[in-house]
């Protein structure tokens, strides 16, 4: 299926919502881009990056007259932001998002839904620590997977529709409810970005000589921690804020295995340590094989090294 | 500085020994580099590949007449290696290792020193998750830091010839003690290795639903942790083993800062979670200042494109 839109906004347009724009352009998907941005500095950025056709300050301006709405903002905002363009979205407009966590959102989305528009939760699982509308490429997608959220509510033509734009971009497309989602992310992505803000945060608290040289040799572990802890702080909080109880129940499991090789350290338990790395040795080649392994950046450094 | 040896031995020859053994070929520094593999595959694959002129089963065998050697096991067999190669060194040799702690080796090294031969402990902070003597490369050590770490008997001669050695592999090099050494690498590289191999493994233990998903979605977050958690379980055993004490240290103040993010998630204080981000965000932006931000798996990539 291959969908074409006369008008397609983007609000909140930082890196996956300008990587959006710059795709729907590439591959012709929409005729007329409008994106809207809080800041002045992005909308200036916009602007000159030629990311979008026109740049509103408000909401309600750039979605006027649109076909399909993306919203890109951080996920505590998107029911907000939704809630308050609501009114100006012109009749069949479908409304679909990029949140991390999908069950809060869905859970106050919905009551407010206009009876003569559509909503598609969705979540393109792409992205690198940048942030801002200057760091997005078009390729930031190209082999990843989406996920949509979809409840007995939405319509399967507009699920369809917004199914073709991720396949566009190069993804592949999956269906699943939104507590699934939010569970698995919880371990695979919140949990990770969580542990890595905590140890960043245990190094900036060291004595004087200690952090000034952890800085200075920062070599893998460390230098891929500060990678995922310099991820966008208003994004992350949103997402603790907003999967609270997923993440807290994957941070118990955690700490309970924590203590496990912890305890093994003391003891200089050699067995036990060597049996857990071969085993998570094992889930690494999983994900090789599942192909998952390439970060967004290098696709990056490759298209940049031409 | 230039060296130049008549024979270099390398003991042990997985991807830390096989990029040294490279490095060393291609720039000049020895006109024979004598190997010591204990295993049969290992041996194999060097002569294949071409990495060494020779290749022994028995490190005596491999340090007969060598100028220097380097020794490249995991951190829990070096001195035991070295002990057991001591009797066959030439007379004024140096033996050099690159073990990523400091202080058990150099405790158990010095007792056992022959007064015509002399060691210089020292620590190339570079690697990727794999092992094994195919996948070295030489550019490896480029750009990267190489610890020294001379106790007050340490020859300042043969100091200087193990700096020149990695001066020439295209690293910065820097002196401190063993202790301080061990300090650091604790924070900055044992303990994000331990945090990754626990979530991995918490991972592996899920439902089966959650972890299918987990492994096929994964994304930025428990890729990366994959990748660190795909290191040598027998490497990582040996350092967690010989750098108990700082690591049991790190860990205590990990998980005190974890406890207090876990119980800002839980009482949804976002200025707390907010904060705390923006904190570690100031401490990436100081890493990449440091041009410390470039994982050495880029760089091979960047090499086979061409």
């Amino acid at each position: 299926m291959t969908v074409h839109f006369k008008k397609a906004a983007i609000v909140g347009i930082g890196l996956i919502g300008s990587s959006l724009a710059r795709m729907l352009k590439e591959y012709n998907v929409a005729d007329c881009i409008s994106a809207c941005a809080r800041s002045e500095k992005s909308r200036k950025t916009v602007l000159e990056l030629n990311i979008a056709d026109a740049v509103f300050e408000k909401p309600q301006e750039a979605v006027h007259d649109a076909d399909i709405v993306f919203v890109c903002t951080p996920v505590g905002s998107i029911p907000a932001v939704i809630k308050e363009f609501m009114p100006f979205l012109k009749t069949k407009a479908i409304i679909s998002d990029v949140g991390s966590v999908k069950a809060e959102i869905i859970k106050k989305v919905f009551p407010e839904l206009r009876e003569d528009v559509f909503f598609v939760p969705a979540h393109p699982v792409a992205g690198t620590e940048k942030s801002g509308p200057e760091n997005g490429f078009s390729e930031l997608f190209q082999g990843r997977w989406c996920i949509l959220t979809p409840t007995p509510q939405t319509d399967r033509t507009a699920l369809s529709v917004v199914r073709a734009v991720w396949e566009t971009a190069g993804m592949k497309v999956d269906e699943m409810t939104a507590k699934r989602h939010d569970t698995a992310m919880a371990l695979m992505s919140h949990l990770p970005h969580l542990i890595a803000y905590t140890i960043v945060g245990t190094a900036a608290d060291l004595e004087t000589e200690t952090r000034q040289d952890i800085i200075k040799y920062a070599a893998g572990g460390f230098r891929d921690f500060t990678r995922i802890a310099g991820s966008d702080p208003v994004m992350w909080r949103d997402i603790f804020l907003n999967n609270t109880e997923a993440v807290l129940d994957g941070l118990q499991r955690f700490c309970e295995d924590l203590t496990v090789l912890q305890k093994a350290i003391r003891q200089k338990d050699a067995a036990t340590l060597q049996n857990w790395f071969e085993r998570t040795r094992r889930i690494r080649n999983e994900v090789v094989e599942a192909r998952q392994d390439q970060p967004e950046n290098e696709k990056l450094l490759l298209k940049n090294k031409g």
